[in-house]
């Protein structure tokens, strides 16, 4: 059995989430945590490989159930050579998307069928759930704008999507927090940074007694 | 809905089903059929690359069900880009590998279970099942010591497998021929390519009425 603490960031495009992650692990540390913060594919070579396929821009071509089985395949391979390992040595996993994510773009917004995205990313993680997961809740206007001014990073073929789509994603994200309340937080990600900090370090205490 | 004919081609290897298959498709052509053979990936760029994920031979820590998401999703695309258009032209598609290889290998001898394999084939392919397939049965020693003999083909990961989990590959086929009778159809391998043919050819006779 997992000894660690699992625990899912989730959200549309631009909610803030890798800024939260890195705040988090640096609180969790100071707490005593052994704190290790991911997102798949997370370094994993096969993970990797698989992820650029997914993203590959020539791509424009795939199927959304051939996109959905390869993002089940890189988190089953992610899970069970970097989170498992972490978990099973008591340790606090940190994860940038999971299978909510699945859920909310493949199964909803997409249209595929949440229970039909649930049934393949149920065979790829078994029984290895999220402890938390905090989903940073942002209306898709501003998380989109938030990414354009940003120069970090480029636009991927998923932000380039409608902003109907990311009004589906959230609809989605909403449903699974009215079906899972035992396992899902709803964050406000439209705040400063130090105020998204309190309330997830709240719902950690809250929900997980830490 | 489509109105072709869809045959898969099924068993383990060095049961000589690309000689079969380039010799049944003649035979078809001249009985005037509009005959298109393929095997998963096809020359489908995005199935092409989730198969060299898959072959790569430096993967040897992937773990048994990314690899069974991962063959779904490159069953999924190519089925979509390649087998479905031709069958709704009315075409008759012929088809090296398909979802009973899965289900044999991944199901049935690398013991995931048929059941499961099934759940995330399903997702794949929704209703696009064979109207036939042949089963090219043959003992594993036969097939592998063919294998060796035969200079075309560099031996890849699976052929390298032990000798025993052939026999758990065979042994799920049989399997898979007792729960589907109506659809699978054995073919003893072990025999001169024209007598295989002559027994191909009759299944396909009684089974499709063509």
């Amino acid at each position: 059995m997992n000894k660690g603490i699992f625990i899912t960031i989730e959200g549309g495009e631009g909610a803030g989430k890798s800024t939260l992650i890195e705040r988090i692990s640096h609180k969790m540390q100071e707490m005593g945590y052994a704190v290790t913060t991911t997102r798949e594919p997370g370094g994993i070579p096969i993970a990797e490989q698989i992820r650029s396929v997914i993203l590959d821009r020539s791509h424009v071509a795939m199927d959304a159930r051939t996109e959905a089985l390869l993002y089940a395949a890189s988190r089953r391979q992610h899970l069970v050579e970097k989170v498992i390992p972490v978990l099973q040595a008591g340790g606090m996993v940190i994860c940038d998307r999971f299978v909510d994510s699945s859920l909310a773009y493949q199964g909803y917004a997409r249209g595929l069928g949440m229970e039909e995205i649930w049934a393949i990313n149920q065979f790829a993680i078994e029984d290895t759930m999220p402890d938390l997961t905090i989903y940073m809740d942002i209306p898709p206007e501003i998380g989109l704008s938030r990414i354009k001014q940003a120069d970090e990073r480029e636009l991927n073929r998923l932000d380039l999507e409608k902003l109907e789509f990311h009004h589906k994603v959230r609809e989605g994200y909403l449903k699974l927090l009215k079906l899972h309340p035992e396992r899902i937080v709803r964050v406000d990600a439209n705040q400063a940074v130090d105020a998204v900090l309190k309330d997830v370090l709240e719902a950690i205490r809250l929900r997980l007694g830490r």
